[in-house]
């Protein structure tokens, strides 16, 4: 069989590393990655990954600044069956007319509307719904953690109402000037904020609301919920239930993980790329449960967690895989996923 | 009638402030502050309040070091009638026998258990109860909004049930480097955190759960809730009951204060000694409600909140004030608390 040939047009936070996870894919080639950038940024890919300039505008600087453009856009294109699109919030959406007449399979992120492709992805929840379709949206890190997390609550028939607070990072890493936000919290201005609405467009008949801020850190957001239950259950029942999805691993106070930046230290000690963490992390000993309530605290890396959702979107667009169960298995195998970072070796299984 | 001769036993950052407070009002008279320091904590009263040693051991480096000690712990405690401690956590139940021999009313923080004092103390809540007591505890800052807020929805007959996300901070602001919190978030070790049950010692009625976390910033506490109401209710009518509490201020996003370091920030603006916010500030405009759930977002100063309440808890000790709201609007005047902090120049009413 063909491997599926992929590009990827933006190469920041999340294009860098969805090129790196499709490298490692035993069924897909990366055929180039595209920016309009010629910094450290896209330097750093040279020798690595095909370089394309985005524009026909950036690649006079980008070849000026020694950067290896291999080709035009279009050709990058041309080369592709599918385009992974990571550029900034609401410029994926005016690529996608030309991605179209390219005829590839587009895949879009979370900072798009749902509108933009009709479909929002989660590989746990509707991988199926995906299937031969044109295009769909890897929805943003808050909301895979939260439709990973609910949707393995509601799977098991527990889940009747998920009240959370988000307490989100200031900004990325990278760009630790950008937020300005230093010894202070930034409510969002609106409740609910929008990761509720936006974890319905992948499970409609979820009941949840969300309350979002962002904090004066940088590394990665944290979820506190309040969960209604269908009935009365044990702390076990409801981590059986959440173990049911693959993606989400278990982090424990008493091991000593006792803060975002002690697992977020983990993830470079275990030698993950860039210190990944691709799993949604729920603190094993605060899943608290008295009567039909549940309460739990999660950790999200935003720059990850949406790269192994975007590998299976990938794989559904184009048909090769027909089960979300058969594609993540690949997908968390070749990036080395693990429900228990600590007493699991072994890949989820 | 005489004035209620006030000692203040813990010169830091609750007893300063008290100090301050009780200066200002015209029933009480301050006999002096007890502390164990002798650097700048302590010096920057000299010649505004009358200092004494809290402990033999304690007095030689005072006086070494200039700080003008005006007699022994002994002779505080004879020419008061009431004591208020605010040493650190747990100290303060090892005072109270000598307090007790003395003949002293007391009054305790929110560091020491319930059990110290029998009865824990919110002015609005349950200030009749605390009438010629010897002793209460005024709750913690946290303890204490949560009284304030969930107790005025309460008074209305709107609250069933109450589930909070608290986003503290990391450390007091002059003890910036102990808290060791740098980019991350450090969740609480369990969950429901204490803060729920503490409120349960002012209103034991509440059904109230918390989940708390401890940020990176250092200036004031932050917290998240889920409220579920007796029945539909229009944001009016929440917003009403939240009025009927005269130490609720409202805030608003569209006055540009959109973080908890705008409120700070103002509260310098408003020549506050040491920007202290005695009030909880509601983000008026976040008040969310939809049927029968409310949502809401405040900030608490932590290290304020508590000082009306303490000075309440003095006159309701001495019995000198027999109604909550004759005694709340002596201290709310003498401090210039507000409901509003920019269209209302005057006093809560």
């Amino acid at each position: 069989m063909n491997k599926i040939r992929v590009a990827v047009n933006g190469y920041g936070v999340i294009g860098k590393r969805v090129a790196d996870a499709v490298l490692l894919q035993p069924d897909m080639e990366l055929t180039g990655a595209a920016d309009i950038t010629s910094d450290w940024r896209i330097a750093s890919a040279a020798g690595r990954i095909p370089i394309y300039a985005a524009t026909e505008q950036a690649q006079p600087e980008m070849v000026a600044q020694g950067i290896p453009v291999q080709g035009s856009f279009g050709e990058l294109l041309d080369g592709s069956d599918v385009v992974v699109d990571s550029t900034p919030k609401h410029v994926a959406a005016k690529n996608i007319e030309r991605y179209r007449s390219a005829g590839l399979k587009i895949v879009l992120q979370g900072g798009e509307a749902h509108e933009t492709t009709g479909h929002s992805f989660v590989a746990s929840a509707n991988y199926e719904s995906a299937l031969d379709r044109e295009s769909t949206r890897v929805v943003s890190c808050n909301t895979t953690s939260i439709v990973r997390v609910l949707g393995a609550l509601d799977d098991a028939d527990l889940l009747l109402r998920a009240r959370g607070v988000l307490f989100r990072r200031a900004t990325d890493p990278w760009e630790s000037h950008l937020g300005g936000i230093m010894n202070t919290v930034v409510p969002e201005q609106k409740i609910p904020s929008h990761q509720g609405p936006d974890a319905q467009t992948v499970l409609p008949d979820l009941d949840v609301i969300t309350i979002a801020a962002k904090g004066s850190h940088t590394q990665t957001h944290n979820h506190y919920w309040t969960l209604q239950l269908t009935r009365e259950a044990s702390t076990e029942e409801v981590l059986e239930a959440l173990r049911g999805d693959s993606r989400i691993a278990f982090i424990r106070m008493s091991d000593g993980l006792t803060a975002l930046n002690s697992t977020v230290e983990l993830m470079r000690d275990l030698g993950r790329p860039r210190g990944d963490m691709w799993e949604v992390a729920i603190w094993e000993d605060l899943v608290t449960v008295s009567g039909n309530e549940a309460f739990l605290t999660y950790q999200v890396c935003n720059e990850a967690i949406v790269v192994p959702e975007t590998i299976d979107a990938i794989r559904a667009l184009t048909g090769s895989v027909r089960q979300a169960g058969a594609s993540m298995t690949i997908t968390d195998e070749t990036l080395g996923m693990r429900q228990d970072f600590l007493r699991d070796s072994g890949v989820a299984s």
